[in-house]
């Protein structure tokens, strides 16, 4: 099972006819027209429709919406709608509302308001989910499920503590091996039975928030529970589908999102699809990486860009507009790295409640001839003109970042040794630098098979599972090189410290033993000295944490040079096998971890033809021979560079020489299909 | 029904002898002889003391309260004392008790701490009212009657449930209509059931707090329903007394309070009453401002200052004492701009609980040699002087400020465009540069008769009501100017967007179209040129939001310069009949809305003598062919201005000529009777 | 009883072995002979290892434990192990379990989480401490009895309620007293029974958070009958291990503690004992500050340091390293006040859990060649040479410092005059000045005996309990100085204003009154003119509180130079008998303070031989005859100094001759033995 069966590639999103009159569908139709909208998402949130009490089903509204998709030409990802229990259901049935962190029972409101532990919410979900599919199984306007609606959050009630500990029974087998997966014998813990576990929250073992926690093991395996419990219910609902349909099914998840464990999801997806909603202010490269997690769920399959705006938020503080070009160029970005897809939230602006001011293809007034409608036109204009040729192409990485939920857990919930140093910042700037240095990339899990790279970058890999640090061994043992960072071989599985020399199972790869970590206030930094030849080439700033390192063998690549541990090394280099293993001792300000980054690009030739230029991203796609270069212009400026292929541009026709001078306006963007 | 039969400018305040021994109420009454205070609030807080159990009532240490003021010559306007319950009624009846916007229920403590739907403190609120009346009504000292106090805050019980569903259903009247106002297909809302619908708080609508909701919707009509609901018990409180008592009565409310929307309470008030604790570092202006609203409340009657301090307030997390001349100086504000009494919060210290540092006319060694009690002896001598004088007259103004709760309350509970833009704040801006430029201007509903107005100013008006764009409309077409800001037009009294080009039902009026509107965070701005003339005249600061206008018909009377919006227009002027219609299309800085409200002043004439000198204030009281002059300084420096009135000035009996330099030390007050 | 009859300084600190497997234990105790290691705290939180269920008491491990230790020839100080309930007694009995100050009654979790109002918890925790003290009260090893660990926090539950009013019952005999005592006429809060009566918490009384109350009354006595509520508990554990030993008992304290007034512990601990813990960026003073008061609890007889980190902590946001020579250097410091012994929190890192990252002495690798391990071995040298020679030891210290629990907690929970005023800031403020002036000082309750003592300083001395004022007066009358400030003698024991001039009963001694006292926002400050000598010595800031005083015989000692009391004093000394009182009416910054304390030492030619150099400390110890000089350098830089003694350093055996010039590293320590 893949992806859904659609040629070229599918422009739209979220429909929701049901809020506004019949009458307006009309100009709904003439618009996507207009727009060249070709995919529909339908039925998001229609649990309160289809539903309307326990013994009632009517899927009415929804018939006569995917009637007029299809008679209009349209392909519809369909919804099963559950991610918003209705009121009846809330006050009939009170245990399908969550308890918060703090204890609280909630009653009706607000959305992603279930209990995934509760057996009416997940009886119900499924039954709606399989009815739905039962019903429309064999409409043709329908190419996809799309489950529920952007997973995630948390719930403490008793039903999740009960399932919590059935959880437990079946991951520990025993209390002896719980209680010593645990240490319960600090502070009085251990457990004789299963019920005396309850759910780490504010009211247990949390003290002033979710990452402040006495017990570090409970906590994270309450994370573990939780994706799990959701996926459960997800698996449900997909299974319900599977009686009547055998289209592919998702969900729309959100990429670096710390609730779910995604790679836990991944083998339950018959493809990905997440929702792009940067933060204002995060690096472009922070798309970029979110792009290729989801493309590394399914071992590089293209996945969906299932929702964007086309111009701003509601939810936040402030919602800027997207600039004149940008909303083309992210949606090309999203290509660039694996998507098959371009979708949006949403095709109407909604009259009420929270999302009337969220962006949508069309404005209260309706109007196409506005700048955003008018861009979002020219999009569908211009990607009817690429069809299928970018599809299911493969991204051609050879190097692997890590990204590892467990660790997020681990470090974040820890007590010391800093609360300040978060794990997606830190991964985020380390990808950053091989954008930067424009290095093709994969986003892959711990588990992944590492012998297709030649980099393997894990910064922050605070805890080592199963063979893991094996298969590092091994990336360096054949010639590749493997880079982490402070804080990384710290615990096992259970959450415990190994009880060896830090970094643990690292140890021998990096050639490095740590005897001490200091750790400083966010506003205090230290000067580092990097230098790769011997002589000094770049002063960078590190901060927060800074290990005091007795090289067993490695050799120092940066040095501290102030207080008492100056002179010792900040990062160091280990000849392993044919190749190294780096390790950066401290967190080190942006520009010290692309030089970093580089000299290990450098060793392989991984760095990228436009490494000069800041913030213009280049990747590539490939299948069948054919090669597409991408190169999209963040810059904020017109660049110049030299192209080093050639071949011609799909989105103009133009035909591009090696060497030629390229022009690129802000925002432009270059898909070269090369020769 | 109108103000207090009293003679002179009502002086005093809060006096509560049941805090201390009798003996005490002789040198009481000496320090009341020296400052001449003539008017004692008594009873605030006397619930536990005139109910000490549910079937007794004892009134006897009021009767002793009222019968020494009446022995000593001194009015009094008795409290109810019903807003804060007696102990033994939270513990006999829990009921009485508020649950909290986190859902948790209270029990005895504070005060303003009852419940507004339980049907027990209404009963024995309106019960204890009652027989107070019937036992005072006949009392000579009484000339008014104070009921509960600074009425405010929100409950979420279930009473609180029950009763929101029936005002609802009074409301709406059906279901469908509620749905529909609601906006309920939107997230699976669809209520099928009044009682599946639950107050909007923590538990149920709102995420991260009271501003941010799910469902605006509900959460506006909760707000409105709290409104009505507290007002009810005011009313049943009312109504207890009127068995027995045709004196006028009150509450004292809290002007620009954001709880309680004072419109819909002012038809129930006899006279309209607050209290006068300005925020430190709140511009003056903000206390013009707050005087004028309670001074709309009842068509421009005057009304009472109930309570200010004497020195400083004991709440805050720093509590300045009043700087010498302050206490005055505010004092004649009120009543310059309509006020008919100075009163205060209190007359002497108590001496444990959380307001023993609360300021006191008599300290507590009782000192009538403070700096404090000099000034307030002083101010005494100097009211008793100016006597009946000002008594009844009124404030000829030709500008309305516009005051909306409703678009107040859907402005800040809006999810988008931008959390950082807050009504009050641009209210005081807009009114702070009429206030600077010396108009004289009353603050009304949006319900209010316009015809008398040649200037309507309504900033941030985000919800149009009725037929209030079309009344607006009439105030151009005669002629008239009306301004108004970004975030306006937006919403209808559902706070459902209008199906049309933004700004609403004001397009035809401010002749523009808003294609899109940025909004960019707090620390942003972009520079807006300001020109009349056609040639630059400022160039001010704009933040917050931004709207990109397509003029239909309206000229640029400012113009963006920088990011893809340069050179479109942030202030518009657009002819309508015989007047115009302005639109600022941003949040211009102090400066720049100083500059667009001066551009509509002189164009009706209407800017003040004082306009060129900062923080001098002038305003006007009328009255059967008499005018008065008031003129404070508030500048903190010795100011000097010609004479633009001839007349006599009522604190010193001087004499002024047109022309004449007036020399004004800081703090100074004139109040000129005009020849 | 005193303390515990060992020899030497005893060394060693927290040992968990139960956490390990016993092979390990060799291992520790290799490693505790190279660091001279004979003193281990054993069984702090062993609750659900001693007794695994309700009726199942299981010490064994704890004998291999102290066997071991008997065999190995170490001390034990053993633990009653009650400061954290087992799960099963959480889930069985839930009474055990706290209900926070939110209302939120709290389930099985964290640790200090029981309900000392419990009669479950306290049955069950005064069992096993018996039970404990039955089984080793005549083993070998042990020395001391450690009762609990770290009490503290607050509880709110049913339970607690119904202590807290038989505590008020027996306080105040009657409700008139009471309601006299609360001020209850106030806001309507006249109790008229017991059970009307709540705990103060967020559902009641306060509103913002626990400084913000409606009733100062309720909320202080809370904090009185909370610290007397857990000194039961632990009262009860005692009195159930005397029944079978008569080895000294203590329980570690934590010094300056808001939550447990300490000096109502004194008269039922054997010694003092407490947890030193510093806070990152605290001056080293506010340490001498807290070995001090705890000094200060049984009358200057000495005290142990029960814990400290030989290198970081882990709980707080940051946890630096201990720079090399300041775990020595601290070590040395606490000697100094009054320590009789040396002991760290932990020997072992716990491999899970909270306190993974928390230093140890030995790190999970358990090597003995870290930085840390080498340092704690070679002070454990230096402490086995200097043996038994200071123990037993006293202060000779002719400066008193008052500390009050009381005052503490009525300042910090008014309502005005500032929220920004911390007793704890201003007390090490005044301490800061006295230590690098050089001063000897106990830290000593307003109860103590001040008859031999020159100098008693008192910041902030809020509440005026007993004759304090009157044994103030004697200090002076007699010869001495008293100095306290703004905030002084405001208020009785019931937290109820005196009703007389301010500084109420401290007038005479002082010499004042307080007109008014101004209060600023924390970023305005106000310029002080400081001189003794009549001419200007020194400009000092001040900030948050202003009194304007009318001196009443006092002389201005320094002068406000701006607002509307420039010219009027705000640092006064008044003669009163042979002696002086002075009144500093501000908050001075800290040169001002040094200015003002430097003034008043030397009066009585207190000031000490180095008070020269900022941050090298000096105190004594003595004993029979015998005097020891401490110097500690915690300057960071070297400093030198003209020995001011003659003698031998007991660390190196160096003479050291009067008028030597003294060469102190950084972080060096003299401890001369002066001839």
């Amino acid at each position: 099972m893949t992806l859904p069966d659609v040629t070229g590639i599918p422009f739209g999103g979220d429909y929701n006819p049901e809020q506004w009159d019949e009458t307006v569908w009309d100009a709904d139709y003439r618009a996507f027209d207009l727009a060249r909208i070709d995919l529909l998402t339908v039925g998001v949130f229609t649990w309160a429709l289809t539903q309307p009490a326990e013994d009632v089903y009517d899927f009415s509204t929804i018939e006569r919406i995917l009637d007029r998709a299809r008679a209009e030409g349209r392909n519809v990802c369909l919804a099963t709608g559950t991610a918003a229990v209705p009121p009846w259901l809330a006050r009939q049935h009170p245990d399908v509302c969550r308890t918060d962190f703090e204890g609280r029972r909630h009653v009706f409101g607000v959305r992603h308001n279930a209990c995934a532990s509760s057996p009416t919410y997940r009886r119900l979900a499924a039954e709606v989910a399989g009815r739905l599919a039962e019903r429309f199984a064999n409409h043709p306007a329908i190419v996809a499920w799309h489950i529920n609606n952007e997973y995630g959050g948390l719930c403490y009630c008793e039903l999740c503590a009960r399932e919590f500990r059935a959880w437990l029974r079946e991951r520990y087998g025993s209390l002896d091996r719980l209680n010593a997966a645990w240490n319960t014998t600090f502070w009085s813990h251990r457990f004789g039975d299963w019920d005396e576990i309850v759910p780490p929250n504010m009211l247990s073992e949390h003290w002033r928030g979710p990452n402040h926690t006495a017990f570090q093991g409970i906590t994270l395996d309450y994370h573990r529970f939780n994706t799990d419990n959701i996926l459960r219910t997800y698996r449900e609902e997909k299974d319900a589908i599977r009686v009547h349909s055998d289209l592919p099914a998702t969900t729309n998840m959100m990429a670096i999102y710390r609730h779910l464990d995604y790679h836990r999801w991944a083998p339950h997806l018959d493809f990905a699809s997440w929702d792009n909603y940067p933060t204002d202010g995060s690096p472009v490269s922070r798309m970029a990486l979110s792009h290729s997690l989801m493309r590394g769920l399914k071992d590089g399959q293209p996945f969906w860009l299932m929702e964007q705006t086309p111009t701003m938020t509601a939810t936040r503080d402030f919602n800027p507009v997207k600039r004149p070009g940008i909303m083309r160029l992210w949606s090309w970005q999203a290509i660039a790295h694996g998507s098959d897809s371009v979708l949006f939230f949403q095709m109407r602006h909604s009259k009420g409640a929270s999302e009337k001011y969220h962006g949508a293809i069309l404005n209260h007034a309706g109007r196409t001839d506005t700048r955003s409608f008018l861009e979002v036109a020219a999009l569908g204009e211009e990607l009817e003109r690429v069809g299928d040729r970018l599809q299911d192409s493969r991204t051609p990485a050879r190097v692997a970042l890590l990204f590892d939920w467990d660790s997020w857990w681990a470090l974040e919930i820890s007590d010391g040794y800093s609360r300040a140093v978060g794990y997606e910042k830190q991964v985020v700037s380390y990808y950053e630098a091989l954008w930067q240095a424009g290095a093709i990339v994969d986003v892959v899990p711990v588990t992944a098979d590492f012998s297709g790279y030649d980099v393997v970058v894990a910064p922050l890999l605070h805890m080592l599972k199963g063979d893991t640090a094996e298969r590092l061994e091994d990336v360096a043992r054949r010639g590749g090189t493997v880079l982490t960072t402070v804080m990384s071989g710290r615990v096992d599985e259970d959450d415990n410290a190994f009880l060896m020399d830090v970094p643990g199972p690292l140890g021998a790869l990096l050639g490095v033993r740590v005897d001490e970590t200091d750790s400083l206030p966010s506003d205090v930094s230290q000067p580092v000295v990097l230098s790769a030849s011997g002589s000094p080439e770049l002063t960078a700033t590190a901060t927060h944490l800074f290990d005091v390192l007795l090289p067993q063998g490695a050799e120092a690549v940066a040095t501290y040079t102030e207080d008492f541990y100056a002179g010792t090394p900040a990062v160091t280099r280990n000849a392993f096998g044919e190749g190294e293993g780096w390790y950066v001792a401290t967190c080190l300000d942006q520009p010290g971890v692309d030089w970093v980054v580089r000299r290990v690009l450098e060793r392989h030739g991984l760095v990228g033809p436009f490494s000069d230029v800041r913030d213009l991203e280049h990747t590539v796609r490939a299948i069948d021979g054919r090669r597409y270069e991408f190169v999209l212009n963040h810059a904020g400026q017109e660049v110049s560079v030299e192209a080093p292929f050639s071949g011609t541009d799909i989105l103009t026709g133009r035909t591009i020489s090696v060497g030629e001078v390229l022009q690129l306006a802000p925002a432009d963007v270059l898909v070269v299909e090369t020769v």
